[in-house]
């Protein structure tokens, strides 16, 4: 007797967050980091080419879970996410993602991976981008405030691509400093744990902030900050989360993914409407000016935006061709006559009735 | 050495394609179809405290990918849902569709499913509870107009729930009927296969259309249709497909899912769009009459909405408390110190290194 396996066409690639973390450990996180800047650079100088939906939120009194779709009419990706800030007390993460890679042609997923790790990868290698065109030329020091999950892949990816030699650190929070000095130790940077955000940003030439609280914080207040650096502001990525004060804003040529998500979720809700940004892909894409001049203050208010988790799944995607870190998952009916799907299951019958004949999934 | 594996917390029951067969043939379609019944009864009666999203929609020209979200504010589920008819042409699926459960409270999804035979089953049981809501007293015979994929769940979901004995077939392929008329001759059900819709419709207390013609066809002319029948005309689901003649709408009584939704893609787009439709939740909460008397026409213009999706979800994830037809998946980061997310995947570099110590997900 014939039994047929589940059709080749029913199986798409999962990565789980093992395996995503083995395939990061083949490749090495800077590595890792630096090509995906690769293609969100290719991705944002394309950036007219995408479908640009909103994320789709279902807010809840606890927290919101989004949808963020997007296509380039070719791929077609989106990124499931929650924000739930309560979650840490109770031993779960405020934040886990994952996404899936679909083709537009034919409607079906080719990718299904988690994305928390991917997700910060591809949130370092967005400072890193963005460092790399609005930055001051030959970067050597980094100061990082804010010492939680983002912090050794922000100083990894502007290490890798931008060349910053030093990182200076700073949290609330000394447990996170050690941390993330800890973890940086063996990684070739000069690592520097600084009692205040004052300390850590003397000399910087690049000033990442990735703070937790949500609410209007001043992390950065006017005085701190010099001219001719480049601030990657990433923590402020909601309404009513912002890092820095109003009076940096104003001084700073101010950059942004999209320009209505950033009005609404980043720092510049402080300021007005009207106020003047320049959308990076712009200046990727050679249609807008970066930096004035060496004396500018670079401000990349960064809140994320579903491009950039397209780019970073079409490099997962990739990566595949070459590594064995996935499984098959049989998430698609395919039915050898599409209009026999009740025939599919009675047949399937068979396969159970045979002890061990067809190894399951 | 200690080598912690893969938290719990990070581990999602997952149904493929064959384990959702396999409990499908443990529980009986039937049986399946009924139960299923039971959680639409119980959403649809409390429609209002439903987050009614509107379908995300990424168009092209070859097809249409679709995220159909809801919430109820305690559980929250969205299916992914693509319709690309030139599939078949390559031995593809026209419509393939996977989904999601998550809770609320946490964003932590609790459920990830196949639901291209979850679909099929959540359909039928649809339009077993509108029959059973809106149809004639004690209705024997269904008209089955479209023997395609869903036709024998349709008609088998009718004998369960309405008490449905004999079906009658109809295709305007003869081969889909004998699929059909094959998959259901040791159903119980009488069965009769027809040579035109007039002779399938002879006599039929309940008529359901399920055809897969995406224009504007008409399955069912006016003098086809008598007096007291209940149609089902659930394959006219999206703008320019359609399957009834506009007298017949113009004669029954109507009723809907979600009257936006249907005024767009169901065979009320061919009516004025404010012509009286009635939403099929308000008769199952008492808030509307159902049919007027014994000799009333009455048609559920049935497209699918996500809150049926989201019914067959929670069935799913209440049936798998006592069946194994799921495996865990690693989709979720939980490393132990949730600002740790580098030392997480430093330490899996401990496990990697140690041949076959723990088995890999």
């Amino acid at each position: 007797m014939t039994v047929t396996t589940v059709s080749d066409k029913a199986h798409v690639p999962f990565v789980s967050v093992e395996n995503m973390m083995r395939l990061v450990l083949d490749i090495g996180v800077e590595e890792a980091i630096a090509q995906i800047v690769g293609y969100l650079e290719n991705d944002f100088r394309r950036w007219p080419s995408f479908d640009k939906t909103p994320r789709v939120a279902a807010h809840s009194k606890e927290g919101v879970i989004e949808l963020m779709p997007t296509s380039d009419g070719v791929d077609y990706g989106f990124k499931y996410v929650n924000g739930h800030p309560k979650n840490t007390k109770d031993g779960l993460q405020t934040v886990t993602a994952f996404g899936l890679l679909a083709s537009v042609d034919t409607g079906y997923p080719v990718l299904l991976t988690e994305m928390t790790v991917l997700t910060a990868l591809r949130t370092a290698a967005t400072s890193a981008l963005a460092t790399r065109y609005l930055g001051p030329r030959n970067p050597k020091t980094l100061a990082m405030i804010g010492n939680g999950a983002q912090a050794e892949f922000q100083a990894l990816g502007l290490k890798q691509v931008c060349g910053i030699k030093e990182v200076r650190l700073y949290d609330i929070d000394p447990a996170a400093t050690r941390k993330c000095a800890a973890n940086l130790a063996r990684s070739g940077l000069t690592v520097v744990a600084c009692q205040s955000a004052e300390k850590a940003i003397t000399g910087a030439d690049v000033i990442t902030t990735c703070t937790a609280d949500k609410q209007y914080a001043t992390i950065l207040t006017d005085n701190m900050v010099g001219s001719g650096v480049h601030i990657n502001a990433i923590g402020g990525d909601c309404p009513g989360k912002t890092e820095l004060h109003r009076n940096i804003l104003l001084r700073s040529d101010i950059f942004v993914e999209y320009t209505p998500q950033t009005r609404v979720e980043g720092d510049i809700q402080q300021l007005d409407a009207d106020h003047p940004v320049t959308e990076l892909w712009e200046v990727i894409a050679g249609q807008a000016e970066s930096r004035a001049d060496a004396s500018a203050i670079t401000l990349f208010d960064g809140v994320g935006f579903a491009i950039e988790d397209f780019s970073a799944l079409c490099w997962l995607r990739d990566a595949l061709q070459t590594s064995p870190r996935y499984v098959l998952l049989d998430i698609i009916a395919d039915p050898d006559d599409p209009r026999d799907l009740y025939g599919m299951i009675q047949r399937e019958r068979l396969r159970m009735d045979m002890p061990q004949a067809v190894a399951s999934a």
